[in-house]
């Protein structure tokens, strides 16, 4: 076990969940009636407790042990197993996983938000339990009976781990051209079980040592199936064979052929493995034949949202980095007042914009990552049909926003943090060089950000006849417009007027562009725009905040722990609209200039 | 040795220096009355030779071995001797320093052109022989004649190492605070020698086994001195003492006790110097008592310019990895053509406007490098002292930008190039992630990117009573106003002159803030300023660039090399105009705010 660097309190995550989102209504729903508001936070402080005590001190083993590659097996950092058998014992990986097979069935949104400190003290660590999850979830939804039966509990609960195998050496973005191929089991009587046979690479967790068997859901093509995405389907290829009831077989046939040496993350294992090199691999088709990316789209949008929920808690454990160094640390004095003494860095005024700019960055994704969670309990639950599409479809719209934008400026702010440590901050010694390194994954794995606007601007921007975008931009400024002549935050919802303006106007000119004919410019500046909307998104979460915080300010001990808190968060709201969503008036004025340079520059030029 | 990633083709390099910059009035000067422009260009060449051939193969041992600490020493990998000893053996070590003690003496704007390509091929290992030459370099201009006999030639020909020993445990940006301290040697009857006592951190190359002596030159107070930077003298502190004959004498009571473990610039030592332990160290004092800070801050402005260099290597680096990728991987058809075959990645819209975003950000670096550089030539060899002076007042105003905006540029850009690589960019089997972690170390040595932007403010913009800074400005906005109305780049110009509005207007907001003693918002918004101006500056000469190849295009076959080049390159201003200095208006906007949150939030918020 090393040292322990994470140090979250909790405290904002308590006022997204209860103070802005509010909870009442979740606990309405049926599954969740027998939760109150006093256990979502006891599970909170749990979760706090287990990650400072547990997870924590896995960080830096997994970054300087790493996972280590063995005459074809892999092997963890030591400290990992008794982390995973904490965490399985206590009920920590399927969280919001239902009751039935071993999960905790919490909300969607306490399930995330916990989520947030599990990946911010191990992001490496939590990928194992993490593709687990998710792996059951999927053979839960579309398994049979007794697919259910064999794999899922163990899934939730730690006993087996599991994988999401789309990637091959040939095929990475563009998972249609996969090579992957099924055959139906000569020596089979059972129609589902398929001879498998082929490559995949970048298969996270793909093996290791922690858990007796690993399940991996697998994408091939079954022979003479239709090319392309339409004829993938879905298969369950346990590592090891798993008889009918319920005991371990024969391996079958996979094989790890190696793993990456890669920039962090290095306690998660990235593997390649070959499937059916001794033609004795056999997997069980899930669901149709045919169906499996629409299947594993399922597994990808929660992995999506997954993504947008490590980079928020690599990004607020950089910040916990920051904003503690800054207090110890001692230099020279401010610039405001040079003839000072030397003070702590956190009153140097640019140590404290950077560490706003880490704050303000880290609550908006926050609240952005509770927003969408809780609409998927909404979506889920709700009584109402008309609210649970309403609700799913706003899921849809903002999932690939808290993806790629969440992962962008994670990155980002892990720079600030490094900035803000100076030099320890470049050494191993403190830890955000590696938030640095672990969280830039996060913009590449699940769909790069490229692909994720695309998805915005060629699935979601339309949906409901672009009446679900247009809904949402009509409520920014409906909420902008009420309180534009705010005694204090007048200019802040101006600027969220506008900037909501802009971020409408760019998906008309996309409109416009589809229409002229003029498609370059929309893969030119999709990422921008999905950046745009992001910010203008998490500029009114935030000044939904702002005016809470203030109401509440007004109602205890300004030098009071909640004073302290409420004042940071009004000030956290300026700072976000004055300063981060400022960006979008920038990429407004690129994306006008509906500059062509890119593509009509000779490709020998580069 | 490992695989060589250096692919640098010197085609910009060429272009800046001959087609832009131009060397006939550099050639015409005194000292490079030897050389011809052909000479310029054969070293082009053989410099980016010796970098493909011998010091990129160097980059990975770099990373991979790093540098041991084993009882007292460091070893470097093994690689780097014989790289080390071509180098000296063929002058690569002191491009620009003066032929008397062994450089080659070439021009600065030719020695940083090509320092480029060193940095870009390994920086880590380029560190060593640039400390032992910019200290030579402070011996050869402050040092009485026996310290150059002793100390210079060795130093700029790769016999001895050097170091520059400022940061201590408890005084980093704040060097005022140092206490390492010197007092007359009792039994030394030259009143230049004192004994030394301190230690030092932090300290790049402070051990390694390359060369049989390390030179540091250290920063101290002497006893009695005053308090702050006023009372620091600098000292020659050899590793291994020098005889008055040249010869060495006893080791000097310096002791590595350690080094960092490093994000990247594995390859590069980073040491904690213990001077003095056993009472038995002895330095030379260099020039006058107390004056030890102005002097080396001669040396740090060139480390300054030197680091907009290596950010500028790097990141040129990071861009060769990624076109050479994207034109070599294959993935599904482009968006604006759904229905094709699979094309090489270069052809995707979203992968070529990162390409170019990084081509343009890099081309633009490149132009501020070598402007600066010319005007450093100018400054200290134009005959006419008018001239002198005012290319020297640039110079000045100009290293806070190329140092900061390089390098946090410089990191940005390596981050695009692992998205374009994707999974591959993330994994250690392609360079782009090393490229991203060597980098970093950038923006915080030699005065973090706030340092930079403080200097900026408070000492370069007042230069002049303000004609510096203001001449500048006016330059920029004639040469906007000149070509409004440009058939092509009309929008361009107007962006220009936009931002250097923009630019100048924050200049004088913050003489306001001066006198009204709103003198937070100058820290609050001065690293933003500074890249604004950057910019700017970058946006004009690539203006300037895209005007040239425009008239040269005319010219060529628009199929040959050269008419690819061209095109290329006024495609390339646009982008940068339209995409890049675009971002100056939302720091403008940002600035325009006034917000004081970051300093008005109560820090116990944080």
């Amino acid at each position: 076990m090393g040292i322990n660097y994470f140090r979250r309190d909790g405290r904002d995550t308590k006022f997204v969940l209860f103070e802005h989102m509010g909870v009442d209504r979740i606990l309405g729903y049926e599954p969740y009636k027998d939760f109150s508001a006093d256990d979502f936070k006891m599970i909170i402080d749990e979760a706090l407790k287990v990650c400072r005590e547990v997870v924590g001190p896995t960080m830096q083993d997994s970054d300087r042990q790493g996972c280590r590659y063995e005459d074809g097996r892999v092997i963890v950092p030591e400290s990992y197993h008794e982390c995973w058998k904490l965490l399985a014992e206590n009920g920590w990986m399927a969280t919001t996983k239902s009751l039935e097979f071993g999960g905790q069935g919490l909300p969607a949104i306490v399930g995330g938000l916990i989520g947030e400190f599990f990946t911010g003290s191990n992001m490496a660590f939590m990928t194992f339990p993490g593709l687990a999850v998710g792996n059951g979830h999927l053979i839960e939804n579309f398994g049979t009976e007794e697919d259910k039966a064999l794999f899922v509990e163990k899934m939730y609960t730690g006993v087996w781990g599991g994988t999401m195998c789309l990637t091959e050496p040939d095929a990475g973005s563009d998972v249609g051209y996969l090579r992957a191929k099924a055959t139906p089991d000569p020596d089979s009587d059972n129609p589902r079980i398929y001879k498998i046979e082929g490559t995949k690479r970048f298969i996270t967790c793909g093996d290791h040592n922690i858990t007796e068997n690993i399940i991996h859901l697998l994408l091939a093509r079954i022979q003479g199936a239709p090319m392309g995405t339409k004829g993938i389907s879905l298969f369950i290829v346990p590592k090891i064979w798993v008889n009918p009831d319920g005991s371990l077989g024969e391996p079958n046939d996979v094989f790890c052929a190696g793993i990456e040496h890669k920039m962090g993350i290095h306690g998660s294992s990235t593997c390649t493995l070959n499937f059916g090199e001794n033609g004795r691999c056999r997997g069980i088709l899930l669901g149709e034949p045919n169906s499996g990316m629409a299947k594993m789209f399922q597994m990808m949008n929660e992995a999506r949202i997954g993504c947008g929920i490590q980079a928020l808690g690599i990004a607020a454990s950089a910040y916990d980095a920051a904003r503690y160094y800054a207090k110890e640390r001692v230099q020279g004095p401010p610039f405001t007042d040079r003839a000072a003494d030397r003070v702590p860095i956190i009153k140097h005024e640019d140590v404290r914009r950077m560490l706003m700019n880490m704050k303000s960055g880290i609550e908006a994704m926050r609240a952005f990552v509770a927003k969408l969670l809780y609409l998927a309990d909404v979506a889920e639950h709700d009584p109402d049909p008309e609210t649970r599409k309403n609700a799913a479809q706003r899921v849809e719209l903002l999932t690939p926003l808290v993806k790629a934008y969440n992962s962008d400026l994670g990155y980002l702010l892990t720079r600030e943090a490094i900035q803000v440590l100076g030099g320890v901050g470049y050494c191993s010694e403190f830890p955000a060089e590696q938030y640095a390194r672990d969280i830039k994954i996060v913009s590449i794995w699940e769909g790069t950000s490229y692909i994720q606007s695309l998805d915005l601007i060629g699935r979601k921007l339309g949906m409901g006849g672009g009446k679900v975008f247009q809904g949402w931009i009509q409520e920014v400024m409906a909420f902008s417009g009420k309180n534009k002549d705010d005694s204090e935050l007048s200019r802040d919802f101006k600027l969220l007027y506008k900037a909501a303006q802009a971020t409408g106007d760019i998906a008309m000119k996309y409109m416009q562009y589809f229409q002229e004919g003029k498609m370059s410019l929309i893969p030119l500046s999709s990422v921008r725009f999905l950046e745009c909307f992001a910010e203008t998104v998490m500029a009114h979460l935030m000044l939904e905040q702002g005016l809470i915080a203030r109401d509440k300010l007004g109602k205890v001990d300004a030098e009071s722990a909640d004073g302290i808190f409420y004042k940071g968060k009004l000030e956290t709201a300026k700072f976000f609209c004055r300063n981060i969503l400022t960006n979008v008036f920038s990429r407004y004025t690129a994306i006008q200039q509906e500059d062509t340079s890119a593509v009509d520059i000779p490709e020998g030029a580069f």
